[in-house]
């Protein structure tokens, strides 16, 4: 039997044989409360390692440490999903030499699967785990919940170090990723901060107009057809995505209508409505609230999933590929329905696809809801500064102006306007918003590119240049 | 979204685009009550196709189909853990012209995962599985429990075909295999008889030779020392371990030692231990009977594992790795404490090792039991037919005429003195039973190689041969 549990971080990066240069990965389970990137790149940087790549799903401004990481080349390079504003701008700034890789949720763990990504070693916050590395993510002081984006980092890094706040005997029954594929178990005093990791509640907006563009995305759904029995959905934790979900389910349990799952981040608005029977399963990729923390514990319908299954597009069989609709947002869109959730009106690197992409290329029904103008700034504009899901992938725009239907779907914009909601043309919300606050200067980074945004298939469908500021 | 359901197994082949010389895997939680290998295997006659080799978990007596596949040459190479006398005797007789590679439960899903064995389509007996093939094994009318055996060979074929006769609507909630390792679900008529999957109950034995030697084991387990709270132990559904097992939970009970986890088959009898607190969790790779199929199903402390999590040599870091004791059988014992469980005493195939000799290694004390002379023929001989378990990793022998202990455990055999427990050599167990029995004629085995014993580590133990007569 393998003694795996070590005495520090220091100690488990020397039985690595970590060396300069290697890819190191962390998971965002944690989110902005994660001690455990800056844990572990103090214990790197301390060794005087050089050279190192971070492959992280997530990069959060709890992340900040990162930047002084990068001036003095302890990290030369960056993976990721999804980056905050504050580690953000100083990429947009160009401190980084090699461009960052954007990817999706479903695409990180396709390319570890096809070889195109390696991570030498995983390093994964564990809010449970006992000696040998079984280790779950319900349980422990730092409890997170689900650890989606973690399985694949277990699966397919060299070398895997669990990092714990919560040592619990042999055997952890409730495991999630199995001791098979974990090398080394590290006890420290605190793998997050609890207020940082999940909000207490995620709370519906309160917001008119996000609440008019929720009930308008709500009916659309309704008029759509494919709110029968065995509906399918998914949405996200912003205020108003989460009142379009509360929308629905008043139309649900009025009409009766029982769903089969919603999946994706979990929050306790889902909770809730799985509670009242309008969806049967919760598959869960990552627990956004409290009450889908304690809801993945004691529920047995409320399901983990990896985030391979959630949306990798290695096969056409990931559960986005099953969903009939998800709820998305956007910074900006275009008049091809092309969206970006990378970068914000002047180009600075402020988000990043997240499961955007890989649920709209899978729903049926894909939905933007957006407020058409934010601080006088339009929504739509005529060149975004990045794409990050493409058009053909995205069915309708909703705003408190009107709801804009992708040319392509003729059925659909028949269907909305039968039902009486206004439909508008993209380029009608366009010149409404034009109208009031100007036609905003096209502002175009020219600088070297900082970042290449990689679509779910693997290809490059974007780069991200060096703000001009 | 895949439409992964097809019409039948013949439409799942040419889906699959299977060709000559293929090989096709199968498990065997559905043991002598499968009917998927013949239906698969008959369908792929039909079809014409030659030279196949097939990689099942275990053969049972309900394949005797496979002779004929044989024969005419369908099938002409066999790779498994475990064979059942029916089939056993065939291939002992030479029917095939390739050895028979036999693994140990560790080492098949091991070769898997370090690329020395390769399946081309896995066929999965599902008891359910939904529409994108999320498949799980405790519900449904062939419901078997644990599919543990089965996960190797959905993460590793090239092409996963899940056989069902319980097709459930998407999501399945509590799935063991996920979609995204399923290409295809071919709905038939039964997967499989009830009667044969798993007994009613599996019953203690009430042969009085049995019940001395449990209480043997059970009191030695006892004086080893190692019998304390966080104790952990593995046995098989054989009527002498399964007294042993309940000798132990009496010893348990009246002690108050609480077990931290019983591993491998589950039976009723460790269901029961487990919820009088002897174990705080079962884990689980086959349900042996209908109590541990319900309890898998119903209670949260009883887990599946995976074949590779209970067994894999690829690390140190199995469960077999973190076992106190394992109890074992033998059909041969040599002196220098190897163990066979592959051939009877004239050679003939009817077993395999399944895993026992993964166990024997990994446990701290590895127990045989097994009475010193069957039907006239004795237990210990000079030179067995087959090394199934290699010596250095037995430490007991408990027959009814004693216990022999491994010389290299000296403290072990002190110990069992101090608890009055009449220790033995086991050069005297065999003049006992040679005194009794006679010594019987050494049968030596002259043919050709008809197997090739594969032990966990990938190296070859021993090989067997055409049977003379």
């Amino acid at each position: 039997m393998n003694q795996k549990v070590v005495s520090s971080i220091t100690e488990a990066l020397h039985r690595t044989e970590i060396k300069d240069g290697m890819t190191l990965s962390f998971h965002h389970h944690l989110r902005n409360g994660d001690y455990v990137l800056n844990l572990v790149m103090a214990a790197v940087r301390e060794l005087g390692l050089k050279d190192m790549t971070i492959n992280a799903s997530a990069i959060f401004d709890c992340h900040l440490p990162l930047v002084d990481l990068i001036r003095d080349n302890t990290v030369t390079a960056l993976e990721c999903n999804y980056m905050g504003a504050l580690v953000g701008r100083s990429i947009s700034a160009g401190i980084l030499e090699k461009p960052v890789i954007f990817r999706t949720h479903g695409g990180r763990p396709a390319d570890l699967e096809r070889g195109k990504a390696h991570i030498d070693i995983a390093f994964i916050a564990a809010p449970t785990t006992d000696t040998q590395g079984n280790i779950s993510g319900k349980y422990g002081p730092s409890a997170c919940g689900s650890l989606g984006y973690a399985f694949s980092d277990a699966r397919y890094a060299d070398k895997v170090v669990a990092v714990t706040d919560n040592l619990a005997p042999y055997p952890l029954t409730d495991f999630s990723i199995p001791e098979t594929e974990v090398d080394y178990v590290v006890p420290v005093e605190q793998i997050g901060d609890p207020a940082g990791i999940v909000s207490g509640t995620t709370r519906i907006t309160r917001d008119p107009i996000g609440l008019l563009m929720a009930d308008m995305a709500a009916e659309a759904i309704s008029a759509s057809g494919l709110l029968q029995d065995g509906f399918s959905f998914q949405t996200g934790a912003g205020g108003a995505s989460l009142a379009a979900a509360f929308a629905l389910e008043k139309i649900m349990l009025r009409e009766g209508i029982r769903g089969s799952f919603a999946s994706g981040g979990i929050t306790s608005q889902l909770v809730d409505m799985q509670k009242k029977g309008c969806f049967e399963t919760l598959l869960d990729v990552q627990c956004f609230d409290l009450g889908a923390v304690e809801s993945i514990r004691d529920n047995p319908q409320h399901r983990e999933i990896s985030a391979s299954r959630y949306a990798s597009p290695c096969t056409d069989d990931a559960v986005v590929d099953s969903l009939d609709v998800v709820i998305l947002g956007a910074t900006e869109v275009d008049t091809s329905f092309n969206v970006n959730v990378h970068t914000n009106s002047q180009g600075l690197i402020m988000g990043g696809s997240g499961g955007h992409s890989d649920t709209a290329a899978g729903a049926k029904l894909a939905i933007i809801i957006a407020p058409l103008m934010r601080a006088r700034i339009p929504l739509i504009v005529d060149h975004m500064h990045t794409i990050s899901t493409p058009g053909e992938t995205v069915d309708m725009l909703v705003t408190q102006y009107g709801i804009a239907v992708n040319p392509n779907q003729v059925e659909l914009a028949d269907r909305l306007r039968q039902n009486r909601l206004k439909v508008i043309s993209v380029e009608e919300l366009q010149e409404i918003a034009e109208n009031i606050c100007g036609k905003p200067k096209a502002l175009k980074n020219e600088g070297r590119i900082v970042a290449e945004v990689h679509y779910r298939d693997g290809s490059i469908i974007d780069t991200i240049r060096q703000a001009c500021s």
